[in-house]
């Protein structure tokens, strides 16, 4: 089983991912990690930023690649974005090519009100991000339910919304373990 | 032509559908029994629940012949559901390899106002439902919107949403005829 | 690069389509109307109005081929809709076999309040339209959004949800530039 585990910046995805990795024997991969050691042990970059510079085709081949080797590994959890938000709009985390590739099983979004995001970018200092409004978190999660949909009726998995309200970690992890019985 | 109508459970779908049952020449087949009858007389199961407990490639197998059957009768409606809420999560009703099959020229989504879908439930005492809030309710009705959507970009299909409303099951099937003119 | 734009009727898209023509070398191909020309020039019709007459297979074979013809173009600007709303539903402007071919690696999607284009509509006797509601407008918008994510899964395109709201053309043509960086 292929896992997917997905939720806009400062929804606290790193912290639920932190408790459902003590309670579960899967492995969980970050997507894009994956894709800049391949690129790295192509001699292709030699920082992750880089990536972005690679031409598309390359990129493409990079992102199927990675996809492909998570697709053959069983009881994986992928850490990555229903859609990334950059300047040119919302960029699709999963398109076809990877899609067809690794074979999810089951799609999790976590989502928070709005206005706790905010609370959280605002709050965490380590990382810049540009100010985004409340509308804007909004519209980039009610956009990463339709991607997840699309993204669904590919390999007909399942699409499961968590909450993960302030102080909710704890339930947050315990659903998304709960429904994928580990 | 192939019609799909769905919604969720308590939305009436049984009513308006015994009312457009009247006024058509469509043959209405419900997705689940056909595939029910197709394992049985595959000696697969004996009971309707004990489809899925069969392994997922029989029963990909079984959605995949039951969807290739319809998929070549003229004039039928498909009773079915664009998703179904599961305990892990909205498992899509109609995934790619069912979808290829179908060739759906259009979607009916029937909706109704969450509060009186979750009237409807609580009042309907020969199934057992387990508690939706007014809030599952409404997310799994908007879930359900984005899949016909999805649905619909395969085989250029429409997506129609009939309301439901109390007192409104003639007025629901008649748009449903008016709108695929029978 | 083939960048997409639409958005519902009397959201204002013709106006900023004809502020980004004075600031781009982008070409502006109106699918609509180049399907119709190929249609002419192959003698199937004389009005516009016709080609919804022809049968089914000969519309599809139509959008492949303008879908062919401007996959093959660098640098254009595709003028469509991400749905129609017609007497059946919400029927998608772009399925799958227009998709594969046009090879899209920007939506646009113009929006403005209900009221603001419901206003619009009203002022412009241009036009006949029928008396779609606020509350149509609405879901016409949200259904658009839904389309335009299912699309991008196709080809890795990103998705931009620009605002045009009342005096906001300039701004609105500015966004759409900056971000595809003409």
């Amino acid at each position: 089983m292929r896992v997917v585990i997905a939720g806009v910046a400062g929804v606290g995805k790193s912290t639920v991912l932190e408790e459902v990795r003590k309670a579960t024997s899967y492995e969980i991969i970050n997507f894009g990690t994956l894709m800049f050691e391949m690129a790295k042990s192509m001699d292709l970059v030699k920082s992750r930023d880089e990536i972005r510079n690679l031409n598309v085709e390359t990129q493409m081949n990079l992102q199927k690649k990675a996809a492909n080797a998570i697709g053959q590994m069983e009881n994986v959890i992928i850490d990555t974005h229903m859609s990334i938000r950059g300047k040119q709009g919302f960029l699709p985390g999963l398109p076809e090519w990877v899609i067809r590739e690794l074979k999810v099983s089951e799609y999790f979004i976590l989502e928070a009100e709005s206005a706790e995001i905010l609370r959280r970018r605002q709050s965490d200092t380590s990382r810049t991000r540009d100010g985004e409004s409340l509308e804007d978190i909004a519209l980039h999660q009610e956009i990463n339910r339709m991607f997840a949909v699309s993204y669904a009726v590919y390999t007909g998995a399942t699409v499961s919304i968590i909450k993960n309200g302030d102080n909710g970690v704890k339930e947050a992890s315990e659903e998304i373990l709960r429904r994928f019985n580990k």
